[in-house]
């Protein structure tokens, strides 16, 4: 693909985002890297959407410095460090989405409550842990990264491809930009329904390990 | 009928379902049946609302033979066997609604708390039990017809038009695909005023008999 | 005014509580009297907001003969007792909106707990008493109206235009449709502040008199 | 600036507060200052938002004296109380919005349980006091601007430009019109935010100090 059309998916998909009602203001962004050029491209800092164009999305390489477009958007370095850490994704969502930040400020996981959730995600979508007061100090926004890639050690980030941020957001994944739009769009459904569910009946239990299996792997092939 | 008037409604009713919020992405459908020529129109899967056209809804027959159009939804066996169960139906519609499934995930019946539930359901919208684990490997998707059509024994299937699925969501059904979305989207109404009842009184009861009569005969007509 | 006119001014306020989302599907009717020519204009039963014309508007006498127009909604006779308990009022407008029914199927009174209830309502919003078993059985209709009048023995109706029926939904009035529906917009309004205000503590105590009455008469003149 | 340009802004100000739904009705309005003219414009009263234009904006001088445009909005000796008692701000927005006013009602802090708020808000948004019956009955709009900056005696009201009125609504400001609104849109999101992590967990604790920081100086440069 080229450079052109990566800048081009990357301002679909930030618009998409928008116009869905995940992002509030400018609060959230989106990110797709390319791995043989070395580049990333993503939203560019205090632009509005209105005012957004392909052509000042940001593109960076991948230490994160400036090779055209925009200012990149201060989350830059987190979506680098996890592009680093997640080596088979292409693109990231970044949100502060209504009902999957509730749930990030509460600090819980967004447990499996139905088949819809199993249809996205095979099991919980985790809480990453707050960040220490040195980390916070420190590489704030690469830490940041580095907590979620803590949380999924030893889980299947393809498999669960969105996670939670304490006090924080949600950030979820995908081989594509509209992928990752998707999966920000089905995780903020879900943890919608998750409330709701947890309104009516505080003490529900996730569903069973073979209902999720049923689910997800109805929609997703099974690797063997 | 037509069929190429049955798959026109089909299709208008998939897309109200869509445009009335009862849909996210692609969780849901409309089906039809035309029992004397055999067949069932229902959506096709991985075709999106915005791609959607008459002619690609799905054609199948009664046993779930493909005969025409696009590759039927993943859940056509429900849709195939509520129609063997429920004789009197000519279509269904199922969503993942967000209030709806709130109550399924839950595991809960939706109770009637007032007259707009009695106008629609003669008394609550029963929530069909989880599937063991050997109906979730086996038929998945009959299996869970037949635990609707189980937990309708002894109930008249037309008098309460709907039903939640423990973990998973809302099938809702009627003489025709307009009516079949209309009452998804009466449950959807009844269940978002059930929980707001709820969060104000958690102890809330049930309308009492004559009540739910008194409006439920005052919209259909007493059977005698 | 021509009669011509009060149906199109009916006409109007219906569509106007359709297109706030006051009304889902059918559920709602809005109301006017002329007092001196002896007849009442209401939304016509079965007939779609998309349909609705002017001219369908059903007008009845005050015993609720037909005169012209559609068949009226099956609540005409509860419209037409209220006309004649309540002398001073023009029009009425009932809903089964969200937030209001929510607290009539609770059966909860809606406190004042700020000044955005004290600028329309002056106390709280009763709830009517549900109906008896006989009431129900009898004129079901005139007892729905009956039940409100005498929940406001020894009350102002203008200055608390509205009302919660249990288990039901509720009514407002005014001089004219137009502010029948303003009032009923004000409610639900009203009615979702003060869900939210209980989530988040279930105590909150109602405002107290004097707050109360700096509003209201700030808005309202007072009469003496 | 020009007082007509004044008034454009003022006007589109209050029109986009509308827009964003932070308006219901006629309840909110919004102001800006030109202390050199010593002018202030604000929203006027009874007049719709459909019918409004910038010339009937109403133009008062920091008496409240009406100089040209409309009758000013009654929260006008707020309005002119708060600029006096902020020497910083030029810009003022009053709203109801729904789940910034739950807090108000109920009578609670808008605490920061996340980065979204600390993007805005330099710790809690705090809720002042009520007002006495001495303060209600006296000059109850200028008491209601004094129980304000009562609360911000010691706080720094522009790390924190936004306030809750208890049984009121909020107030939030800024350099200009826009910034106010923009805050009052940001208050309302948190808050919405708040709620509903905090019906997921009513114990949520705010977050600590160094991620307050750590945030609010990213996007603020830090006064030294």
């Amino acid at each position: 693909m080229s450079l052109q059309e990566l800048k081009q998916k990357v301002y679909a998909a930030n618009q998409e985002l928008f116009r869905r009602g995940l992002i509030l203001l400018n609060w959230g962004n989106v990110s797709a890297i390319d791995r043989e050029k070395g580049i990333m491209v993503i939203k560019p800092a205090n632009i509005s959407f209105a005012a957004m164009t392909p052509d000042n999305m940001a593109v960076v390489d991948l230490c994160g410095k400036m090779l055209e477009g925009g200012k990149p958007s201060s989350d830059m370095p987190t979506h680098l460090e996890l592009y680093k850490g997640f080596p088979d994704i292409g693109a990231i969502a970044h949100t502060h989405s209504l009902n999957a930040t509730a749930f990030a400020q509460a600090g819980k996981n967004l447990e499996p409550f139905g088949t819809t959730h199993a249809d996205c995600f095979f099991g919980n979508v985790p809480c990453a842990r707050a960040l220490t007061t040195e980390e916070l100090r420190g590489e704030y926004e690469k830490n940041t990264a580095h907590v979620i890639l803590e949380r999924f050690t030893g889980h299947d980030y393809l498999a669960t491809p969105a996670v939670l941020v304490a006090n924080h957001g949600a950030y979820a994944w995908g081989e594509s930009p509209e992928r990752a739009v998707e999966v920000a769009v089905m995780l903020e459904a879900v943890a919608e329904l998750a409330i709701k569910t947890l309104v009516l009946n505080p003490l529900t239990e996730p569903i069973e390990q073979p209902l999720l299996e049923r689910h997800y792997y109805r929609k997703h092939k099974k690797q063997s």
